[in-house]
C-alpha cells in the first residue's frame, strides 16, 4: 500500500532558504472526492517563484503558511478520476496547489490533460510549461521585440531565459544572455543560439554587457534584478521595453537592493511592465501548441536538472536560488 | 533702438544651480532671414526640465553649452516676417531653442501661431502649452484612468500637477494631490478640485497618503522622483500605471536617490512608462483644442507665479527647482 509524502513549511526563513525551514511528513494517499481527481506525481517543478510564498510578506498570491505543503506544480498521472473530464492513465500537469508530494487530489477544472507522446512529460513543466508561458507572453505582450532589436535576457540558461533568447532570434533580433559563469555561457551560445553571453560573474558587468550589445538594448526580460537590472537599465535605447518577470537576486535578501538609474526610464521613455503569467491564463493553449511546434521542429531547445527523489527537493530549491542548476530544475518523484 | 538681451550658461552647475552660472549679454536685435521670423518675446516659460540640459550628461536633447543662450520657450509677438505663414502682429509660441532672451529669429516651422482672443497668451505656456499636453498625453497614452479609479500626481500644485488632476477629475477618479506645504495644498483642494492634497512637508508622507488613497492607487503621475516616488510605489494597485515624467528631487543631487521598492512593479504588474510630450508633437493642435475647450468652460483652473523682467529668470529658476514657485512659473519680458 502506498503512502503519500509531502514537503511542508517548518518555519519561514529570515534571509537564505536553509533545509531545516522544510519538514517531510508522512501521510495516507488521499481519496478523491466527487468532481476531484487523484494524481500520482511523478515530477516536480522547482521555480523561483516559490521563495516569494514562503514569506509572510505581501505578494500576488497568498503565502504558504507553517504546516502547509509548499506550493509546486508537478507532472503526473491520474489514478483515479471522480471528474468526467479525467481517467485513469490520464498524462496531466497540477495547478500550484498540488504541491512538493507524491500523490495529491484536485479539482479537475486545475488540471491540464498534456500529450506526452508529443513531447516528454517534463518539459510540459519547463518549455512547454510555466516557464516557457512566461517568456512567451512577455515577449508577445510586454516585449515585442522587431528585427533587428537586441534582446537581453537574464537567467539566461534557465527554464524562462532559455525560452526567451530562442523566441528572440525566432523573431530576428540579437539575443544576448547573461549567465553565471562559463559553462552556462557556452551553452547558451553553442546550444540555444544566442548571438552572445555574459558571465556576470566575471566581473566586469558593464563593459561586457556594453561589447555584447553595440547598438543598446531594445529589450530587457528582467529575471534577476539587482545590481544587473541596475547596470543594463542605463543602456536601454529609446522606446525600449523591460519585462519585469523576476527579481531573484532579491528574494533572500534581508533589505532590498536599491536602484540608481531610474532616470533611464524618464530619459530613454522606456516602458517597463511586470508580469505573471497567470494573468494569460485563458491564453495557454495557443502559447503551448506554439511552443510545442517550435520544439518538434527542432527551434526550441531545452536542458534539465533533474534530483532525484522527494528527499532531494529542499537541497535542489536552495541550488536553484543560488543559481547552481543548469537548465529547468526538476525533482523526478517516480 | 532696441537692443536684445540674452541669459547664456556662464558656467556648468555642480548640484545646485547658482546665479553665477547665468550670464546677460547684450547684442543688436538680429534680422531675419528668408524663412525666418523675428520674434519680440513677450513671455518666458520657466520649466523644471532646463536643468537637464545645463548639464553635460547624455539626456534626450542636446545640452546647453557655455556662452549659448538657455534653453526656452517664449510667447510672442511677430517684429518682422520672411515666412509665408506669418505677418507682423501674429501672436505665436516659440520652440525651446528660442531661449531666454527677448528677441530672437526663428524659423516660421519652429513657430505655432495661438489665438490670444481665446485665451491669455501666457496660458499656451502653461496649461494650453508644454505642460498642458504633458498632463493631456501622459494621462491618455500611459495613464488611462477609468472612472471610479485613484490617480495621484506629485508637484500637484505646478503646471503639469494642476492640469493632471483636473483632468483625472473629468475622468471621474478620485485626484490625490502631493505638494509642499499647507497653502499649497489647500489651493489643490479648494480651487482645482481635488479630493486630497497631502502635504509632503508635514513629515508623514506615507500615512498621510495611505489616509488619502483608501483604495490604493492606480495611476501615479510622477513628477518628482526620489522619496516620494519610492513611497508610492508599494501602494500601487494590481495593473496600476506609472507615468514617469520628471524626476525634479533628482535634478540638482550630485548622486542618484536610490529605489527601494521596485519590487512594487512586478508584484502589483505595474506598468510604468518615461515620457517626454514631443514624441506626440503631431498632435499638438487635437489636445490643445480640447484644453482650451476646458478652459473656456471654467473647467480648467491654473494658477501662475510672474516674475517681472529678464534680468529676474536665473533667480526664479532657482526658484522653481526648490518648489518656490506657485502654479506656472513665467517671466513678463515686456
Amino acid at each position: 500500500m502506498p503512502k503519500n509524502q509531502a514537503w511542508t513549511l517548518a518555519s519561514y526563513p529570515s534571509g537564505w532558504v536553509v533545509e531545516d525551514n522544510f519538514k517531510l511528513i508522512e501521510s495516507p494517499v488521499p481519496s478523491p472526492k466527487d468532481g476531484e481527481v487523484l494524481v500520482k506525481n511523478l515530477w516536480l517543478s522547482l521555480d523561483p517563484y516559490m521563495r516569494g510564498r514562503m514569506s509572510k510578506a505581501q505578494s500576488y498570491a497568498k503565502g504558504v503558511e507553517i504546516g502547509d505543503v509548499i506550493t509546486g506544480e508537478t507532472a503526473g498521472e491520474v489514478v483515479e478520476s471522480k471528474h468526467p473530464g479525467f481517467k485513469r492513465g490520464d498524462k496531466v500537469i497540477t495547478g500550484q496547489r498540488m504541491g512538493w508530494q507524491l500523490y495529491g487530489c484536485a479539482k479537475g477544472e486545475t488540471l491540464t490533460a498534456v500529450d506526452a507522446e508529443r513531447a516528454p512529460l517534463s518539459t510540459y513543466l519547463g518549455c512547454l510549461g510555466m516557464p516557457g508561458l512566461t517568456a512567451w507572453f512577455g515577449m508577445k505582450e510586454i516585449g515585442a521585440p522587431k528585427a533587428g532589436e537586441t534582446v537581453v535576457v537574464s537567467a539566461a540558461s534557465g527554464a524562462v531565459g532559455s525560452v526567451v533568447g530562442q523566441l528572440a532570434k525566432a523573431a530576428g533580433c540579437r539575443a544576448v544572455g547573461i549567465a553565471g559563469g562559463k559553462t552556462k555561457c557556452d551553452y547558451v551560445v553553442k546550444e540555444l543560439g544566442f548571438d552572445a553571453c555574459v558571465d556576470y560573474k566575471a566581473g566586469n558587468l558593464q563593459r561586457d554587457l556594453k561589447a555584447a550589445c553595440p547598438k543598446g538594448i531594445d529589450v530587457n526580460f528582467e529575471n534577476v534584478g539587482g545590481e544587473i537590472f541596475d547596470t543594463i537599465l542605463p543602456m536601454m535605447n529609446t522606446f525600449s521595453r523591460v519585462i519585469v518577470c523576476g527579481l531573484i537576486s532579491g528574494y533572500n535578501a534581508t533589505t532590498p537592493y536599491e536602484m540608481k538609474n531610474i532616470r533611464s526610464i524618464l530619459v530613454n521613455r522606456i516602458r517597463m511592465q511586470g508580469m505573471i503569467v497567470f494573468d494569460w491564463n485563458q491564453r495557454y493553449p495557443e502559447a503551448r501548441g506554439a511552443l510545442a511546434g517550435m520544439l518538434q521542429q527542432g527551434k526550441l531547445k531545452y536542458r534539465e536538472t533533474v534530483a532525484q527523489g522527494i528527499e532531494s527537493a529542499p537541497k535542489a530549491f536552495i541550488g536553484l536560488l543560488k543559481g547552481e542548476n543548469f537548465g529547468k530544475q526538476l525533482i523526478k518523484l517516480a
